[in-house]
């Protein structure tokens, strides 16, 4: 768990995507965050408040969390005054970089002499147990996608947004290091030890109240070869009762992998349904997200009426048009 | 690389079953082994001929493997004395116990003073890469099961076996203790950290003559919502050309999972081969491996004729009946 609020450092984060850790803490728990602090020559801005350490710690902040990614996933010496600084002033620390806080010796001495923790959110800290299968309370819904990347997190966080809005209960269940930072805790599931991935899964998503909801983010594809074994944990470790099916039409290959072809939405629903239905023989598809940001409006519009009628199932780009659609269909499970 | 031949450990090993690592390695690699050494009030023997460690180094023994699993898998007080005995000739110890050689370090100071090697073999020591799905030249087999335990390690062995009888390119690829410890190599897969395992799966069967077969050890099943993502790593990673079905008819529910009912050989074969075609478009399930050890003589052949008429495969149990046909089907690719 993560101490809130944050101070999202920038760094010296040269564009935007370089800093979309950042992004998206500051985009779906904007109360996470008392404000943004940059280096000299950054080129990028989330739109909070720049701070000082110094203003931010008056603010309330806890943590600095790394909000961004530079070439090569590493801490640079640039960084390092204003991260041990930070320690010296009690804030904890925060990253999801290859690069672990805790390989470096300067940290982890200030960190040891200040009492404050540095939080690697690629390491698993709980020994997860072995799956045990057995039925939990409350529902669940999971995102699974043709591809990686086709918007399962984007999904699940904003249905697990239009669930708060109404007052119905809802928890995004982060499984991968940009979730985690932006909830403060979850799974780092593709760096759990392969017998425990299913049980780290059950972990993250225990019984609950029967009308709560876990938004589980989805990780990889079934059908991609490099990360399949991950996404599997999810379908029968997760227990869903209710499938999203994400999809990105435009995509000529699978994520990395140029000689793959993704499969159609009907080839993921009829994979994944009889798979999930294994772990919870009441797993439902209920709704289709479609990424399509590389579509003009025309397009989006027409591939997803298209989509909708051809699968029989509410078909959104939750980004366009918001995730109503989706948090309806749950409702009908 | 475990350096062969072994000095097999049986320790005090109560039983026969407790000892199965032993009996394995002098089943399927008795060139392996020069002998066995017994502690007094051991209850089993695997057929070796009893040597003290001076006797076996004579005979040219490399290593001393602990072929015992006793209870909680733990490295006894008194197996030390024969284990520091062994490393101060010269020995390497290897072990698949849960409790690591490494952990114990009066086992750890006498290796580094004696300079010799302690293989965990549960532990990976590779660095395993991210899987790129490219595909490899050479042929592969892999034994997938309706359950766990359900003779995908026997069945890949057995048919291994049979090659090499006839003069074919096979290699057995172990994937789990007992098989990296039968063959002296392979991968602990389900100690592989998540993202690496399809990875490790590819680097565990690289490139090879075009007539050579892998005959892959398969670990779970895609039924077994524990171990499910497991064995997805070995259906894409291992990209299998031929699919042996394993079953045990008799079992009421999944290994550990009182509630889950095994799937029919009709269901995981409509499950496995599409999965397995995403990675290799030409695989196919060749024939069905049956573990008929709890069923009699008659029984078994009974349901070995009704599956092969129902299924149209080849139906063996290669325990009873030796794994030809199997090989024979592999011979139609």
């Amino acid at each position: 768990m993560i101490e809130t609020p944050y101070l999202l450092f920038l760094g010296d984060a040269p564009d935007q995507l370089s800093a979309k850790v950042a992004q998206g803490i500051k985009d779906w728990r904007p109360e996470n965050s008392v404000g943004q602090l940059s280096l000299p020559g950054c080129g990028t801005d989330v739109g909070l408040k720049e701070m000082t350490l110094a203003e931010a710690k008056e603010a309330g902040a806890k943590t600095l969390v790394i909000g961004v990614a530079n070439r090569g996933g590493i801490i640079s010496q640039a960084w390092k005054e204003v991260l041990i600084e930070a320690i010296e002033m009690g804030y904890d620390l925060a990253s999801g970089l290859h690069n672990l806080l805790r390989d470096e010796g300067d940290l982890v001495a200030a960190a040891q002499v200040n009492g404050t923790t540095l939080h690697d959110v690629r390491v698993p800290t709980v020994g997860y147990p072995i799956a045990n299968g057995i039925k939990r309370t409350g529902k669940r819904c999971l995102a699974v996608g043709t591809d990686c990347s086709a918007g399962k997190m984007y999904t699940a966080l904003a249905m697990d947004k239009v669930m708060q809005e109404r007052g119905l209960k809802s928890t995004f269940r982060a499984t991968g290091q940009t979730g985690i930072l932006i909830t403060g805790h979850g799974v780092p599931l593709d760096a759990v030890v392969a017998d425990f991935m299913a049980g780290a899964v059950e972990y993250l998503t225990p019984d609950n109240d029967e009308d709560h909801w876990d938004m589980i983010e989805g990780q990889g594809s079934l059908f991609h070869v490099s990360y399949s074994g991950v996404t599997m944990a999810l379908v029968h470790g997760g227990q869903p009762d209710a499938l999203i099916l994400c999809h990105e039409p435009t995509r000529k290959h699978m994520r990395g992998l140029p000689t793959f072809t993704p499969p159609t939405l009907e080839t993921l629903r009829d994979t994944a349904l009889p798979l999930a239905q294994v772990g919870n023989p009441n797993c439902k598809v209920v709704g289709i997200s479609v990424n399509t940001q590389h579509m003009s409006e025309d397009e989006a519009n027409a591939y997803l009426k298209e989509t909708e009628e051809r699968m029989g199932l509410p078909t959104v780009d939750p980004y366009r048009h918001g995730a109503e659609r989706l948090v309806d269909a749950l409702a009908a499970i």
